[in-house]
């Protein structure tokens, strides 16, 4: 091999062992750390994030990249080094006390919100949350002098997306969502109270032990976790961390919470190998977002999926559920209602509330939106788009964890994940007899076409090559809108006469 | 302050930042990561810890430490320079190639002997303790050519003890706790067979629940993980790591595993605050198991301890301890008879697996025993000394972590840290109605007074002086022989005509 690319090697794996500890240690602090180390806790965090913040900025390697990109390299390596470039011209543009302040407060800030959601008191995550869109503004300008903070925040979460391309989708929602939503609540509502009984939690650790083994994620590759917010952190392929959350009140919520992290920890395990501590690791949150809506939506809301654990959980459950078909269970669990929380949102109104999102991070950086009253603007677009307002600060502003961890521009991808697995699903609904499949529990089936078409090749495409390359289309949201007409004027029976 | 010490502050403040983030990586590595991810895991963890490893031997903070000693300093800040030096001569032996080796052969090791123990193969562990054992020598003589190997490597754990120190000690146990069980094994046996039927593991994690609520182990500084070896790992004050292993076929095994590292934890959260991230948190083995041993013997198996989680235990196990009475329950986890696993036998024949240890150990580094038959040696010393022989290697030579760790000349401390329990309760009854307070469910009151008079002061003192400060008295093994003849002897009514 090259000398030079050699020397990259290196580089890449001192950065890849400073980035496994750090992830260790945050997944460790979302999970089990106990909570009164966190001072002691977060000082050296912060510390160790700008150590390694030296490596990912070492002057030597941006020299050695510049050179690289001048040499004739295989299309892997190339890539490589584009990527790379990238990533230094955008943290190379942050002083480092600047980076160690941030990287400090986004851990504070994490801290104060999860006090604060569980008191209800959003007055104690405010100043941290304006400090954090203050900060953030200043960094994107630092970084990109020219444009707009908020493109450059959504083009680290997915280069392919812009403000200008997702008010494109988002109006496409907009236009063709609403409707039907307003529709269907006209429409008889199909019973889903059952869901909503006492689920005391033993149990459902068992439910979870049952659905792992349904999806294949076995703990010689992975670990499930509890979190306040469930998350996926990808460490290397053969270890992959996933967190759930549990509710009472909600049977459907840490079902699906898993499966949807499972999604994405199909997409870290089913990565080549040598992807593991490079670059080519970093698939983009819209391509991300799309595996795990894709498991969470078009394979687990299916009858023949919720079969293969549908008679365990009755089991474990035999009050709660009692005279619950399968049946019942599989429409419940699609029933499309304006709701509060996001992660419990059904598959029609979930854009919605991504929509709200992104109107609202929008206008938090061009300045059309007062920051100071942006819990009031929350709940007053709740209301314009959804109907109704939330009744405490848990249910609105302080719901997600994503802010406080100053992850603005992520959102948008959740909608947009949404889009493309629905494309994707098209694709791979001709390939392969889906239902068929699943009435026999081969989901290994339908996760091995999905390592093979998508995620084998982790970042080494951007999102609409690899598009391209899975199911022969540009991205096109169209499938995404026709699945969800289809779906749900099935579902209500919008189409026949009243 | 000075400003030599404040550049050692800083120092102190970086090497702590890299030990926490090794330390959580350690803990996650033993409790809960995927197997698959080791190899990627260990390489990165080796890299890190020689890393941390270059901080540790920094050039300038030798000479900045050669300066300070001659400065007139107060107490604690002398004592921090002394210890810092000590630390410094034993590091700086090690080229840091030799420890970036040795760091990844004891993680692969530690991973082969969980191999080994799971499958009872010893061929899998076996090259590994080789090389270690071949290792630490080197090691060893390096950092002290003159100094026989074993005594280089007891100055680890506890800088107190030499080899002639301890054949003393280990003298006395041989002479006066022999006799002793020989005598027991004659007398009328103690039932005991309810601990060893089947208890189901859902309902034992219930049980540890109740009995951290007991022990005032708290979730606002303590977590319990599960791990194949109980351990405790203090990051700091307000955040100690605690695991316990669970045995389905004796009930006793999770309760004193937990009770035993409880004691560890205490000790990690009862220090001052001001020596978090400090050497002063670097408390010797010895005095460390002295905390751990009497939590788990002479408070964890008295009537009046028991006492406080019985009623719950016989709940949750109503058929297995049917008429078990909480005095039959107390004099049976106090039965004393010769078995083969160190970490579930009673007090009294405890120390004798200790004793079998330090001889194998001994053996292993002056050259009296052929490390190629390390297993038949073991097998033929628990013989002599306990009359009996494992039937498998997993109840034999692989029982214990320690060795795959590097961890040679760590077990004499366990005898060690008992004789010195038995020395500070002595003194502790004589200040406190222990059982009165027991009754009442204070437990509070002992571990307040442990605080006190031991754990706040961290590594300020050396063994002997911090033993004169609580005690008023040197080390004195006979409380420990006392102790144990007296409760032994009434425990099996050996005093009384025939």
């Amino acid at each position: 091999m090259n000398e030079k690319l050699e020397r990259l090697k290196k580089w890449e794996f001192k950065r890849s062992a400073y980035d496994l500890l750090l992830s260790t240690a945050y997944f460790d602090d979302e999970t089990i750390a106990p909570s009164g180390g966190r001072e002691y806790r977060y000082e050296r965090l912060a510390y160790m994030a700008s150590e390694s913040y030296k490596i990912s900025t070492d002057h030597k390697i941006e020299t050695l990249l510049d050179e690289l990109k001048k040499e004739d390299l295989a299309f892997e390596e190339r890539r490589t080094v584009e990527l790379l470039i990238k990533d230094f011209q955008k943290i190379k543009a942050i002083p480092q006390d600047v980076y160690e302040e941030y990287t400090k407060l986004t851990l504070q800030s994490t801290a104060a919100w999860q006090k604060a959601k569980s008191t209800n008191d959003y007055s104690i995550f405010k100043p941290y949350l304006l400090k954090i869109i203050a900060t953030l503004k200043k960094i994107a300008l630092l970084r990109e002098p020219e444009k707009d903070v908020y493109d450059t925040l959504l083009d680290d979460y997915e280069p392919f997306m812009t403000t200008a391309r997702y008010d494109v989708f988002f109006d496409l929602i907009k236009k063709e969502l609403l409707p039907l939503i307003a529709k269907i609540q006209k429409a008889k509502p199909i019973t889903d109270d059952f869901l909503y009984k006492y689920y005391p939690k033993d149990r459902q650790e068992k439910l979870m032990t049952k659905l792992k083994e349904v999806l294949g994620f076995t703990s010689d590759w992975g670990y499930m976790g509890v979190s306040m917010h469930p998350f996926t952190s990808g460490f290397s392929k053969y270890d992959v961390r996933i967190t759930t959350a549990y509710d009472e009140h909600n049977i459907a919520s840490a079902i699906y919470s898993l499966v949807h992290e499972a999604g994405h920890a199909f997409y870290e395990h089913q990565m080549a190998e040598r992807f593991d501590g490079t670059i080519l690791k970093a698939v983009s949150s819209g391509m991300h977002e799309s595996q795990s809506r894709l498991l969470e939506n078009f394979i687990g809301r299916r009858r023949s999926f919720i079969k293969n654990f549908y008679p365990f959980l009755k089991e474990l459950y035999a009050d709660q559920l009692k005279d619950v078909t399968l049946d019942d269970f599989t429409r419940a669990v699609c029933v499309a209602k304006p709701s509060l929380i996001r992660t419990d949102a059904d598959e029609l109104t979930y854009p919605i509330h991504i929509l709200i999102r992104y109107e609202l991070e929008k206008g938090i950086f061009d300045g059309s939106i007062k920051v100071e009253d942006l819990d009031e603007v929350w709940s007053d677009m709740y209301y314009k788009y959804l109907g109704i307002r939330p009744d405490d600060m848990a249910s609105g502003i302080l719901q997600d964890i994503h802010w406080s961890q100053g992850s603005f521009g992520y959102f948008p991808t959740y909608a947009l994940g949404s889009a493309i697995s629905a494309q994707i699903m098209h694709k791979l609904e001709e390939d392969i007899d889906v239902d068929g499949e699943l009435e026999k529990g081969n989901l290994k089936v339908l996760t091995d076409y999905l390592g093979e078409h998508i995620h084998q090749y982790g970042a080494l495409f951007d999102l609409d090559d690899l598009l391209k390359k899975a199911t022969g289309e540009e991205f096109d949201p169209h499938y995404y809108i026709d699945y969800l007409k289809d779906k749900y004027t099935k579902l209500y029976h919008l189409d026949e006469g009243r």
